[in-house]
Formats: C-alpha cells, structure tokens, sequence
C-alpha cells in the first residue's frame, strides 16, 4: 500500500517546507491541521487543500504527520481521531516510542536540515531519517521519502538524537560563534567584513579536506602565551571568554588523547 | 621613497604564502633567511632570490619582513644588523611596541588568514592589517599592501588582537566544531555526509544574512527539556559537553540581555 493521501498537523517552520516538498512530488496533502486559524488556511491555500483548527475535524488519510512543537506531539498522537492511524512526527529528538499509544502504526519522518517558513528549501539533498514501528510501515515511508529525497537514512531515536545534538554543533553553534564574534569587532568599529574572506576560507577548508587534520590555532600549538593574552583581552566578555576555554580545551584533548 | 628591496625571515605558512604575493606582484625579494638551511633555500628558489641561515648575513633591504614565530620576534629584532633598519613583523597577537628597539623604523603588517605552505593563497581578498611607528613608514607599508591586496586596514595593536582573537572563533574554533561532530558521528557509524546539507546551508546562512537574526536550535527557544536530553546524551563526552554549556549559555545571554 502506498501512501497517496496525506494530513499534516502543525504550519511552522518544518510543516511548512515538507508540506511544500510533498505537494511539489505531487503527494496529496488532503488537509493541514493548526491551532492557529491564519496559519492553516496559509499553508493550505499554498498546498491547494482543506484546513481545520481541531482534531475532530480530521480527514481519513493515509498518513498523519506530526509537525509541531515536541511537547506537544504525545497529547495530538493521543486524540481519539488518531487512534489506529499510521502516524509520524518529525522531531530529531523526540522518541518514536512517543506515538506506540497507536498500536503499530507509528514512526518518524525527520528532514535534517534548519528550516524558515519564509524561505522553502529544495529537498533534494535534505537527509530524511525515517525510522518505523514494523517493516512494512517503514518501507512506506522510505517510498515517501524518496519522492522528495534522495539521501534516506535509517536511524534508530537514539541516533536520531545523535544527529540532533550534532545539528545543533553545526548549524546553531557555528551561527552564533559567528553572531558573537560579529558583535565583539562592531564593539570595536571594525568593519566585520574584514573576517569574510577568512570564512570563506574556513568553510572551503571543512567542506573539502578532513577538519581534524588541517586545525590550525594557538590551541593545538598549546601556545599558552597565546592562549592567555586572548583569555585575558577577553576578560570583560565573559560569554567568549567561557567559549574560548571550553573549545580550547577540548582542541587540546582533541590531540594529545 | 617606495619600497623596492625586502628580506624576508623565515620560511613558515605565512612567510612562504607573503614572499610569493609580493614576488608575484613584482617586488623584489632579494634574500631569504630562515635557520633551517632546507626551508631557507626552498623559498628562495621560488622566489628567485638568495638565502642564508645566519642573520650576520643579511643583505641590504628597503625592509626586513620577520615572519616566524611569536616568541622569536623579539630577539630577532634586537639583532645588531637589523639596527636602524625598517622591520616589521607578520603577527596578529604581537603590539608592534616589540620591535621599538628599533628606533622610528617599525611596524606591523598581518595579512589575515590561515595559511598552509602547500597552498599558496590568492592575496587580492586577503585583508592587510597594518601599523608603523610613524606615518611616512605607515604609508610606505600601505602602498606595498595594495601591490597584493585591495583590503587594508589601519589597526592599532590593541583591535589587531581583538582581530586575532576573533580569527581564533571564526577559523580554529569553527573547524573544531567540525571536527568533534564528525568524529561523534563516525563513532555511531553514520555516514558524515549526514551533515553536509545542513553545513552549506550554515554557511550560506552566516555569509548572507546577520547571523544574530537568523539562531534557531533549543538555546535560543531556551527549551530546556531539550537542552537537557542534549546534556545528559553528552554525558561520556566531557569536550563536547563542555562546549555544548558554554556556547548554550552565551546564546541564552546574548538574546535576553
């Protein structure tokens, strides 16, 4: 049985771009479920389908997905209009076991990447990590996935979570050591386009060799002198000044472990 | 009076990356000394010019460029035959001061960006750092800046090492994210190209919008239950999970403060 009929419960960040992706490979999404009434009728003029604010109005489908915030993703697998549905969320760090209320009718469908409502990604590339309650369940999400994608993984909620925490080292850290370090060169009336061809650099050297052999740094030279002339400029930053020890350590570890 | 002559001392990334653009750009580097006679003859042939291991032969320049090690600038400068010469130093975290033995004749010129020998860098981009004792030096160093570079900037030492330190967060601190998330996901055996998708869009993100409006991730949602599955996960990796308070913290402070 394929999956041709599909509800998405939720219209934020993740709803919104996977509703656009699905509708896109040509996947009926029957309707779009929110709490807030502007938010559903958005996205459901853009995917071309009916909208509701309430569970009981739901629409007989093939598959439910759950797109919301994660706490609230047990209390709507919970709604009696679910019960025995095939339903997944889309939350890296939310056990699938979450949803097992519904019998065997249960996984996950989770888009690895940082989504905007305001800007709808090509998915392409987009890992999708599935995960499901028995195989057959599972292979229906892989065909779904794969309308959309073409890198599927299959990964338990603990490596789910894995990837999750590991998401948030790539893309959040990065972004605000970046944001911070803007900041700190603003303070002093530098203009901050001066770090942009060293972050061209930067990322051209992650993406093409392997960033454990090309650090380079007062870190792994353990130049302490280095070392402590920037912890004591960073004296009055005590934000940077933490960032600054705990990354230094660790790059330290890193290498002499 | 232009700069026509320079010796460079030392053979490292930077002194090997800066004689090639300025011997690129046509000016003449007339010796190369460095103490290890391999490296010091190596440069030179690159750059077509003589080479010494001894600063008791070092030849007569317009400028002397020391660019070696922080901690051996010092003693180089003091050197007798540099008297009264016009030298300056290539470093980032050094005050320019270092070198006043040296009478009115010294300055500063940081050209920023990580550098590996094997990879000669395009310096067009490149942003020159630069500082002299007085401003007929000043302008003799801008104008050899801009024979590689349309980037100068007139820093003193102070923002030179807030410059430096910054460099810290945006290169060192940014590949070593990279490299503990990798390694974290290599031991759980997922496939590290997980994470490519997510990275380009991280780095098309921080180059084209400003970073401090664009954090997602639980720091900023200050979700604390994700936070905390996120710690505890952590548990067995004290580098990361060390990194993960320090940078969860500042996000914290940065968007309440």
């Amino acid at each position: 049985m394929e999956i041709k009929k599909v509800v998405i419960i939720g219209s934020g960040n993740v709803a919104t771009n996977l509703a656009e992706a699905l509708f896109n490979a040509k996947i009926k999404i029957i309707q779009i479920i929110s709490r807030t009434l502007e938010n559903a009728k958005q996205l459901a003029n853009i995917v071309n389908c009916e909208y509701a604010t309430d569970l009981g109005a739901i629409k007989k489908a093939d598959l439910y997905i759950i797109s919301t915030s994660d706490d609230s993703i047990k209390s709507i697998a919970n709604h009696v209009e679910l019960k025995n549905k095939f339903v997944v969320h889309t939350a890296g760090s939310v056990p699938v076991d979450i949803l097992s209320v519904n019998s065997d009718n249960f996984g996950v469908f989770y888009p690895l990447q940082t989504f905007k409502k305001k800007t709808i990604e090509n998915f392409k590339e987009i890992p999708i990590c599935i995960e499901a309650s028995n195989n057959k369940r599972l292979s229906q999400l892989e065909k779904l996935a794969l309308t959309i994608s073409k890198n599927i993984y299959f990964l338990n909620s603990k490596q789910r979570l894995k990837i999750h925490v590991s998401a948030v080292f790539v893309n959040n850290f990065i972004n605000h050591l970046m944001a911070i370090t803007n900041d700190y060169i603003n303070n002093e009336n530098i203009n901050k386009d001066i770090l942009k061809p060293l972050l061209n650099k930067t990322f051209k050297n992650i993406s093409n060799k392997n960033p454990a052999e090309i650090q380079t740094g007062p870190a792994i030279r353990n130049d302490q002198l280095t070392i402590q002339k920037h912890l004591d400029l960073l004296e009055d930053n005590t934000n940077m000044q933490k960032i600054y020890k705990a990354l230094t350590d660790s790059i330290i570890n890193f290498y002499t472990e």
